[in-house]
């Protein structure tokens, strides 16, 4: 057991103690108190391991799929969290995934760990819950973290900021799928899964998107790596983590990753500044009797949100 | 003439210039210079008129409706604004709507305007977005603002705080919505509208539907209506128009109404106090040497970005 596992293991890790590691994503997840402690203590034993996002749209097998690659990564002693982000139905509100993910592992594996998220509420915080999530797995010892989407554009984009790796998975005959990518309409991912690869079309499937590939690097350097898989009779599964592992290792040299990562952490330092700002704002607002003057003379339409504003922060900094 | 309305159509209102109008909704849009300053000389001019969200799922026929709604409120001498929130397509990110929406308006209709808005981009950003434009359309002189939204949930739940009244327009046989209603999932409508009436079911859904507004008034004590419409053999509509004004009344002399409104807007000046904020806090993580610092520990996980945050704001008030 290396250094790092017998320490997670003894902070409720893989072998320890899941239902403390369940009641923090919970807490997390709803915003409790003690989420906060929870996350700074988490904080310094996290940002090492594999993020894997994996999206693409409804019925192309992503579940089946990982379901594989977890069967895979713990025959290969990693273990593995899962986090499978649920989109709320555009009508009812309602999950859409459901309980729909199966895993085939067995109840007692202490090196797997699946969690289901809504993404209903604030359409903004589901990429922060995701990312604080992944770090409560990885500080508890999961060696590989990984996360599903349905290819939903708003909540898509949310996430690709907090994966190191970037999975989209398509079915041969997505047709109009390819056209948008070779629009540019959809970003780019570090690796294309061509799943249910025995249909027929895969082949060109596998030349669009390889088309789609050579339309020139992304800003790191990185040529996307195309893989083909298939769920019903299993293959394409080790090289699919063989080419995310081929883009981990890319990604580590890449003089891009520093600056990315030091660009997504100071975006997350200035989104908890506003929140922690918003906040004590909107306490002001209702407490002060200066400041509910102030929303007086914007309720009877004389002054404007904007200068209220910009006299609410004025009047913090005397 | 009545003095609002020669004042509206001095600074290029209904009758004025639509090109400056035009450039200033996407001034807006964008965020460009000078935005800032539309609205706030928009402000002191609105609060006044009503605001009609129109919601629904795709294929009941929002926009024939909203057509001949539109018609009918031209034909009374109003002068009608329409927003249309075209939501990005969950896979493409590409636009649901287009150019679907047609107005049987002729092209010199200076009572008439109409603009599509896309939803990509900022999650959190629409229904902010949608707001201001309905104000431009407001001090421009428009006496109704109609906001048409696909029945997306999050798309939805921003937009629903813009609205003074919100219709949602199903169609007979929408079983499931009616499940979705009755479990108290979807948020009730001021009015609902059954359209396509002519369709055999009209009256199971109105049933349904008046079973669901009878579950008891919303908290400001206003009781939903319930309209057939039909767009096929136009009929309906005076009345879709009558149960809006009805709420519209109602509403004015509603003790909540007040306290509604005070709260929507205080939550748009924490909104703007929270924007200032970030903004300041990003240019600073990046220029100050002593941030960067603080920045650098960060990503080296050694210190937290909450603590981080909390730090910086420290600073900034020393």
């Amino acid at each position: 057991m290396s250094p790092r596992r017998a320490r997670a293991a003894s902070e409720g890790g893989p072998a320890g103690d899941r239902r403390a590691l369940a009641r923090a994503i919970t807490a997390v997840e709803t915003g409790a108190d003690g989420a906060d402690e929870l996350l700074r203590a988490a904080f310094p034993r996290t940002g090492h391991v594999p993020i894997v996002g994996i999206a693409g749209p409804l019925g192309v097998g992503k579940s089946s799929l990982i379901n594989l690659l977890v069967g895979h990564l713990r025959d290969m002693g990693r273990t593995v969290g899962v986090i499978a982000v649920d989109p709320s139905s555009p009508f009812s509100g309602g999950s859409v995934l459901g309980d729909r993910i199966r895993f085939d592992r067995p109840a007692a594996d202490a090196g797997f760990f699946f969690r289901s998220m809504a993404s209903r509420g604030a359409p903004g915080g589901i990429a922060g819950t995701t990312r604080d999530v992944a770090r409560l797995l990885e500080a508890a010892g999961f060696s590989v973290i990984l996360v599903e989407t349905v290819g939903s554009g708003q909540v898509d984009v949310a996430i690709r900021d907090v994966a190191t790796t970037r999975v989209v998975v398509l079915v041969p005959h997505l047709g109009d799928e390819v056209q948008t990518l070779k629009a540019g309409l959809f970003e780019i991912a570090d690796v294309f899964c061509v799943n249910k690869s025995d249909l027929p079309g895969a082949d060109v499937a596998e030349r669009d998107l390889a088309e789609v590939a050579s339309m020139g690097p992304a800003p790191d350097g990185w040529r996307p790596r195309i893989v083909r898989t298939s769920t019903l009779a299993p293959s394409g599964v080790p090289e699919l983590w063989r080419a995310i592992e081929a883009h981990e290792r890319f990604s580590a040299d890449s003089p891009g990753r520093l600056a990315d990562r030091r660009r997504r952490l100071e975006e997350e330092i200035v989104g908890r500044v506003r929140d922690l700002v918003a906040e004590e704002a909107a306490t002001r607002l209702r407490t002060e009797p200066r400041l509910r003057r102030l929303v007086d003379r914007v309720v009877a339409h004389e002054l404007d949100p904007r200068t209220a504003a910009e006299r609410l922060l004025a009047e913090g900094r005397r």
